[in-house]
């Protein structure tokens, strides 16, 4: 077992079976990766403009990666086992953003109406970690430190890495955190695991459209379960079982995450599809990651101690 | 303080504000309404079939009610204290029906394939209501029980009880529970509050449409608040305060929950409506109460701790 | 053949099973109604604030009638044989309101954003209603007119008067013209026929949620097919068969539209339903009539030459 | 002025900005591509199965080009003058595939239900492209000939060819045909225009999610409209101009494409924006392309009489 780190020079801005691979490591290795912020850390002040300070910026979102695995073929599945988070700063930033976010009108929901004004947070750690607070609200909160965006390479399209999708992507789903394996389709040899949006913490479904953004030293290792081809992402965690569907209109997310989780009790656990759908039916979770993105990403889940019938 | 036992000899299919009051009550009094399940207790085996079992009901849902609460009248805010749900039976049923449900088409996302085969569920409890297991999946679950139900007539429209909407109705939110405060908007003289479909527990979307129904006994109180207009149902706990926003598609009942949420901190809290914005974007709770209903109902939260300011 | 005329003292908001019939007529009768614009004609100068003008408006969109027809009865369709709309002033009125229209967030599509600016367009006739001229924008629009509103009472419920359903109701659908047949299900003895909300003209879409809304008299009469129940509103031309879905997002209701055309296509002209689908893929029309009610109208079509089977 | 013939020797399969330009022309030039229909030409009787046909197709929908234009630059308008199709044989096909379609649950909107049986439809002209039969159903329709994809590629991102979107794509619009002028944004030097997907006629929606699909011979030539940066495709003919909106939910799609019409109204015509507003709300058109693609693409429209102001 070795450990490398990947210290980037430059970020990635697309999820893409064409970039050169930061690191090649076998299954089993520990990877750190250091992730810049969404906004690649162009935002330092609450007496910025958001606008003006990415007007720059052609993408945004860097992810660090590609990390090519090793034996990882076409049809199999990527476990990440991820370890760790780090902050490597001691400040988070937010901010409400022009056409952006969850109650305001965007290039998609779009209106005639003028923007809601611009306004950036910067929330302090003063204690290693643990908690963040907004001077400006006067408001302080526990960590919860995840990643907003973790995928593989795609099939032959390259997509942007604002973008959710079937190959994970920017889910924003506080699932994708230390102590959790998340499972990622292979649709590339070597897989291609990208990386990055560390968020401190973020309330379900992302409301404003950004989560406490900071810079992070990442840490996780991988499995292979060969020949076995995923849909959609997956996560488990100690007592549970979740999966992940993005789509718009959010119904569709939802129907996209239950169907794929019978799917795995039915595979893995040996229900009857229909039973599964009943017993989701009073017992599963659905809850909102993002409602902020290009597609909306829900997560269903069901406890580990239902799937033991009798 | 008086106590008041509504055992309805016939139910109600409307919330309307048209019906006669089965009680009136003051504020105070505690009121004991029998409530019947969804079926109208039609469905007792898992041999039947639900189409053919309920093929003579024009209407599902049976409410029980109206009270007419004293001294409510349009403009105020009904504030129900749900003290308690006594399961009436030991079994809740549930099943699979033609064209219903969160993963089959339905009479409005229409397609054109053959439903799914019909099949019924009966939980049984032997503990006297705590668990509730189906020996046809062969899996335990535990009670956790509310009202599926639970509105004040609309203004001047009457509305079919599987409907939720800002007047409460058929939301199948978890959290219109015992112990929690359900806080409706008044619209009519006495508020005429309407209560059923109770459910021994339901998943997060209620996922085929059916929970775990059954026959109960529950028991409520009521306050008013007055000259206090609400837009959308609001639920109080020990620790947090909910907004529920019912709507298709399931993004507008996201919008309308957590904009509602915004204006609550800002009325009764004193926040900026663009730092609660903020504030929410963190630490906020979004998930699916139903994703099979008329319109789909979601419920966004924040726990009380977040509201005090430094 | 009688000729009745309704010319009501009051209008009714509602389209409800339990209001009282302003005039029982037989089958084939004329029945003249006189409608009111949707404003109560409350908005008369591009001076006015909407908002204050309608602000003592419990309701919008007054409804002519409930009209009985003698025999229908639940199960049968109505057929409205629509004979004629006269104008009966000189100008129309259109306005952009705040939080209404298809490019504004709505109370259901919520945002934090402020409202647009609030305008009164007047549509003058100058050719005795072949035309209308907005002297502010400088264009003159072609009239054609046609009934925003056309119900049948609902089963029980009783649905405000903005709201478009099964029963027809605001569907603002262009189609709703002189010369057109318009079917729509019986659901009580009467059928309770309701009309209202003529517009001089409109775009597809009713894109700011307000059209060229006039006061005028309508003529129509009455057929009824017994023993026909209908699902959805349908409506027949000279030349083609269309059937209107009203849900959101929209796309549900583009699945009801065509769903119910290959229904019709299948009892009525023989064809097989998948060959139904296969031909509506290739020569089907499907354009919006609203995207700004309470749920959105699209209209389904076929022109019936294509309806002749070699 | 020159004359160019494009032949594929192999098709691709993304809007890519990687793909080597199958040839270079200057504005003026004709440019005479081949294309090849939406199954490669795998479908050629009914007595196929489509899944069998295409399961070595990696990916559908092969797209001709890409074309490099001499001249243009990021930020440029791509002006595409569509002169002619021409069908390169005496058939069409179309079929009913699983899990696909307006009136099908698919791999998003996803259900638990079987799928509908497929069906092969070939369509057959007598006439030399004028009309196409179907025996098997027993109707005849009118060509109405367009191109279901047409593209320039995206900044960046490579996207399969399936998929509509800012940069044209599979918008399956059938007014992307002859005579018609399409305006797409310019993201890469030479702006790399792709098309495909001829369809011989489609009606609005493609319900199936099939149209008449049928090789030709597509003659096109370009200008160039510098330092115009369009947000989505546009279409102009001789008495109409018309936007592209892409998106999911429908009604996305509806905003996005009658704002972008507002946005050329008050460019190019001097049309204050809420007056544009106001004006398509009484004379727009705005019919569904497609409703079943990975987005829908509707196009709003209004005629250019209407644009002249007094």
């Amino acid at each position: 077992m070795e450990t490398y780190e990947v210290k980037p020079e430059f970020y990635n801005y697309m999820f893409s079976p064409n970039l050169e691979p930061a690191v090649k490591v076998n299954p089993g290795d520990k990877v750190v990766l250091y992730t810049d912020d969404a906004f690649e850390s162009r935002i330092t002040s609450e007496s910025q403009s958001p606008k003006s300070a990415t007007k720059n910026a052609k993408f945004l979102n860097p992810q660090s990666g590609p990390v090519y695995i090793n034996g990882a073929e076409p049809g199999d599945t990527l476990v990440v086992n991820f370890e760790s988070i780090e902050f490597t700063r001691d400040w988070a930033v937010s901010c409400i953003m022009e056409y952006f976010g969850g109650l305001q009108s965007t290039g998609t929901t779009k209106t005639l109406q003028k923007p809601l004004e611009e306004r950036v947070y910067i929330w302090k750690t003063h204690d290693g970690g643990k908690t963040f607070t907004s001077d400006r609200i006067g408001v302080t909160v526990p960590a919860r430190p995840f990643c907003g965006t973790c995928a593989t390479a795609p099939d032959t399209e390259a997509i942007q890495a604002l973008t959710p999708g079937p190959f994970g992507g920017n889910m924003d789903v506080p699932d994708v955190c230390p102590g959790h394996k998340i499972l990622l389709p292979v649709h590339n040899p070597g897989a291609l695991f990208y990386i990055g949006d560390c968020h401190a913490g973020q309330g379900q479904g992302e409301l404003c459209g950004v989560a406490l953004e900071i810079t992070a030293k990442v840490t996780v290792s991988f499995d292979i379960i060969k020949g076995r081809a995923l849909n959609w992402p997956r996560i488990e965690s100690e007592d549970k079982i979740m999966s992940v569907g993005s789509a718009k209109p959010m119904e569709d997310a939802a129907r996209i995450a239950y169907a794929d989780l019978i799917q795995w009790m039915a595979d893995d656990y040996g229900f009857d599809a229909l039973d599964a759908y009943e017993l989701l039916s009073q017992i599963g979770g659905l809850y909102v990651g993002n409602m902020v993105d290009t597609t909306y990403s829900l997560v269903a889940s069901i406890e580990k101690k239902y799937l033991k019938r009798t």
